[in-house]
């Protein structure tokens, strides 16, 4: 087992692998890294940076593994958070992440070598930091979106094969379901779904292990790593007195989509998501448009004027103009000056299989993804 | 394994212990029977009867087991249906008694070598015979209610001490949920709903095992025997042109409350039950008077002119006055002839522990149990 308490962290690549001994220090950055990549989802990542802050100082740093230095012999088992990010914020999660570890363990009798990241996005990217610290088990630097979605079944493991079940799902409370067998991941969405309502719209999920193979060919690579440059890209911004939109787009190519003011936020809580659309009043160049998003749990559909400009799973991502401060979904408010960032997808979403499960049909939207640019 | 094709049933008394030998001749009067115990709900018992039918005549005949003759080493599995009465007789239940019970046993890893029915009211007295007919496994004459009632928690087993959980859930087209643990039966009720509702409001569950002393303990016994005689005197009471009534008060003792024509049905599906209430007008000696009485897929409280006479966890039943045959709360419409009888509850329900669980208050409403008359 691996703990080592009181030790300082590091993260560094040798040659081109990452050696990264995670601690306290590095929460930050990854909880702006992800709550920019979360494109508004994925829970809010300051409450998680707190979670996993506790954690690790109670039990000690977490190793975090390239894939390329994971064993032949590993079982890696992805832990996440569901639920509402409007109810998470006020619910705040607590060990579910670690119960539904043990869980899925108990039922496939297969014992986790290394934990995984349903999402980078938001606080879904900390989550298995905490079932991580509590187990001593080292977490991948990858994820099963290189974003954040709404559904459980939008995760490029299981686009690309990996299995979906068994599943398990936990509360705080000490109630657990597990699914050990669904006839398709949407299944497994409506089951898991219907269990997170009844547990209060905040749970946590482990789906049974996968081999280094599955992750290599169906994980997105890099993401945690990913999300803590950008993050740094933001601190060290705000430290200089420099754009932070300006740093993370050199620590992440992407485009600016608008500049403006948030003047109206429209949202409910249903089925178990936070729902609802957003408009922004165009600042400076923009001055004049207007650009309307449309969000479950994360931003889906980006329109400048009516015409979509960015579109899932390209990702749209808001950010706080003056300090490139992430603003998920739930604390969207009026009179925020706000950036929005727009990034290409993961190339696993790309193709035919992956727009079929969170394109923008996907969602009930009538159009065909239009990348935000060819590469 | 126990099975024989082709052979004649026969139901009799060999001094106090039941030798039952359960055949496709014995369906019609259980299905009565048990319609009448039903109280409303559990399940139509017609639909119940067709399917039951069909296993018999393909996979032979189930041997119906006394309590005394338990082996002592016996693994005992509750099955049961589960959903909205309203929803079963359009979308029929196919065979996921039988995958809950393999599901069950797979979790646990003990193999059940007898079956209980979950209620003896409505289609439930005939869920087990099925999966007993598919597996050849035994049935026990006894189940967890002595009637029906809407929710998992409300049995008997549970209230005196046999575990609720784990339990498994299975829908037709081959999706499992299993709730390894909850920490309350009330849990194991809230979770199998939520996912009862997303299988389509229509599934089939099976709790872990219970042993011989649970079953004597916490069962009400001699159940399906009971369904048997009182469906015997009613089509006995046919054939004779007979007060069917009289039969089935002769078979079980209890009070006719009322007789008339109903007048008016108020009913919703919510929540995955069948809610509302119905009115009856006074005939004969009611004339004048008005019976109403609320269900949530069982019968919950009938109220004379407005006074409540008979309350949960009493049984208030719905026969149609000419025939005796039970009407089915999500089959209740204007103009049906009825006869109200209620029956007493088993006294594993009239304690302080039983009342909290199925008494008035339970369902809601300002009212302590009043019994049906003293015994």
């Amino acid at each position: 087992m691996f703990r080592i308490k009181g030790v300082n962290g590091y993260i560094e690549w040798k040659g081109d692998v990452l050696v990264w001994l995670l601690t306290e220090e590095h929460l930050e950055s990854i909880s702006i890294g992800a709550g920019i990549l979360g494109t508004g989802g994925g829970g809010n990542p300051y409450i998680g940076r707190l979670r996993a802050r506790e954690l690790i100082r109670k039990h000690g740093p977490v190793k975090i593994l390239d894939v390329a230095e994971l064993p032949a012999e590993s079982q890696i088992i992805c832990v996440g958070g569901i639920g509402a990010p409007t109810v998470g914020i006020e619910k705040v999660r607590d060990l579910q992440s670690f119960s539904a570890l043990r869980a899925i363990e108990e039922f496939t009798g297969k014992k986790a070598t290394a934990l995984i990241s349903n999402e980078i996005g938001g606080s879904n990217s900390l989550e298995p930091l905490i079932a991580a610290s509590l187990s001593g088990l080292p977490v991948v630097d990858a994820d099963g979106m290189g974003r954040a979605f709404p559904e459980f079944q939008m995760k490029t493991f299981f686009v690309h094969g990996a299995s979906y079940y068994p599943l398990a799902v936990c509360d705080e409370k000490g109630n657990t379901v597990v699914i050990p067998e669904v006839t398709s991941p949407k299944w497994a969405e409506r089951l898991a779904r219907a269990a997170t309502i009844q547990m209060g719209c905040v749970a946590c999920y482990a789906v049974t292990p996968m081999s280094v193979t599955q992750v290599k060919e169906t994980a997105v690579l890099s993401t945690l790593s990913l999300a803590y440059y950008i993050g740094q890209a933001v601190l060290q911004a705000r430290d200089k007195q420099e754009d932070p939109i300006k740093g993370i787009l050199n620590a992440h190519p992407g485009q600016v989509l608008f500049t403006g003011k948030i003047t109206d936020v429209a949202r409910r809580t249903s089925e178990g998501w936070a729902r609802g659309s957003v408009v922004i009043e165009g600042l400076d160049s923009f001055s004049g448009s207007e650009m309307k998003i449309d969000f479950q749990n994360e931003n889906l559909i980006a329109y400048l004027d009516e015409d979509p400009v960015c579109m899932v799973p390209d990702l749209i991502c808001l950010v706080e103009t003056d300090r490139g401060e992430p603003i998920t979904t739930e604390l969207l408010r009026y009179g925020f000056r706000v950036t929005v960032l727009g990034f290409l997808a993961p190339h696993l979403w790309t193709g035919e299989k992956g727009l079929a499960v969170v394109g923008p049909r996907a969602f009930g939207y009538e159009l065909d993804y239009s990348p935000l640019w060819k590469e």
